[in-house]
């Protein structure tokens, strides 16, 4: 049994030699025909990408915006992919969540309780006393939002206070108040690799950063790895693996397919370095 | 029919006289002993709630986190408050929601389409490329965070940028790029009166702010009111309204009383203002 999250990354890619973690996060315009007809598309279609992609993957990332944009029938999509992951892979929910300490507690609740991830994203926006509720339960992560994958990320995350930037400042105050506990995380996007090298070296090998960006948003497979300098993450690919040809008869070798040319650039790259 | 959010808070509280928010935050272990029984507790205690309220409020806010936080039955428990509240008065999805541009297309689907609220709470962190996807919902409310009510609120929501706060730099930037259109409105606190004042100068009287923190977050009504000098805004009470004695044979008459005291203190210092 491992005893917290950061150790339960090491442990997968020491299995698998790298961390893909794939994001389960589609849309019902991108399923393909051939399933377009069943209950529950999205959650059938979830099923093909764990099936095709369980072996060589760390986590998957659920974004919770996808599932709850379905209703009641997205609602038993993401408990039914929940319950489709084998033990053997983590579960990442993507939620951003961010609130008062009394309402903090229930999205806390709702990610590791009620809905079993081992790990969430949250926002840091409002402040430490936001995120404390995440951090009091064990053996789980927690990755606070540093500098973001998306173009707006320079607007306000960018944004000099005293010498350095906010998401450095965000940083250095969640580790002041969380420690480096095997449950604090951040988010850094792909998008950014001279600062993906800054806040490594900054916070340090044993800090897990889930990296989200690579493929569709652009983020280059080498750069990140290099950047990264070997410290535990979880690189993430959402839509340039799980998006197929809508015609397919085969999605799931489709999604292997492409879920093997990332995991194959991330081992190339992680042995080179 | 009223053309914008704006304009319908406007003419809510021309109606009432004044616009108090009630948050629909119940927990379950707020649900007072004689509905603990109930099929689904918080759907009939919100339903107790709304039949005690409906007369005098402008809107209701519920924040998703509680009705996330109960699995199923939570969502059952949102869609049947939501069915409950009478058209006459306005919804707002208190959600905080931000996320890349691809993902909050699908945050505000779920908010204004697949829920039907009238209006959301936005996280501003990412930058206004992740708050754009809520602003092509033509009559809806998109309330950007600013300074919230919390303590943890001064840790980056306060840190200088030039010669301003980062709080003051979300509300330029956000007027900048979306405008007075009749949905842009922030949240700010009512548990900084001073701050709310000189934000309610900066923005004009006719940009709506979403005013939580008075009662259990000490914010007082008669300060409130003052700083917002006639401005058009939704004054939240959400705890102090709906705890009521869980051994209490009549929420309805409990909750009703605590509203009216709340809606007679903001009718009262409206009318010295």
């Amino acid at each position: 049994m491992t005893s917290t999250f950061s150790d339960a990354i090491e442990l997968s890619a020491s299995r698998l030699g790298t961390s893909i973690c794939i994001g389960l996060d589609a849309e019902m315009s991108m399923i393909p025909r051939m399933l377009s007809g069943s209950a529950n598309p999205i959650l059938e279609f979830n099923r093909q990408v764990i099936a095709a992609t369980s072996d060589i993957a760390s986590a998957y990332k659920m974004n919770l915006a996808f599932y709850e944009a379905d209703g009641r029938r997205g609602l038993d999509a993401l408990y039914g992919t929940l319950d489709a992951i084998p033990d053997s892979v983590l579960k990442i929910g993507d939620a951003k969540r961010g609130d008062i300490p009394n309402t903090a507690r229930a999205y806390a609740k709702a990610m590791f309780i009620e809905f079993g991830f081992n790990a969430t994203t949250v926002n840091p926006y409002m402040g430490m006393d936001t995120l404390e509720p995440f951090f009091t339960y064990t053996n789980r992560g927690v990755f606070i939002l540093a500098l973001t994958s998306n173009p707006g990320s320079s607007e306000f995350q960018r944004q000099t206070i005293g010498n350095l930037p906010l998401y450095i400042h965000v940083i250095d105050r969640a580790l002041a108040a969380f420690g480096d506990s095997g449950s604090i995380g951040f988010v850094v996007g792909a998008t950014h690799p001279d600062d993906l090298a800054e806040i490594r070296r900054r916070i340090g090998r044993t800090v897990p950063l889930l990296i989200p960006g690579i493929g569709s948003q652009g983020g280059d497979v080498a750069a990140t790895l290099d950047s990264n300098a070997g410290g535990i993450a979880l690189f993430n690919v959402s839509r340039a693996i799980i998006t197929v040809d809508p015609e397919t008869a085969d999605a799931t070798a489709e999604i292997r397919s492409s879920a093997l040319k990332y995991r194959d650039q991330l081992l190339q790259f992680a042995n080179r370095a």
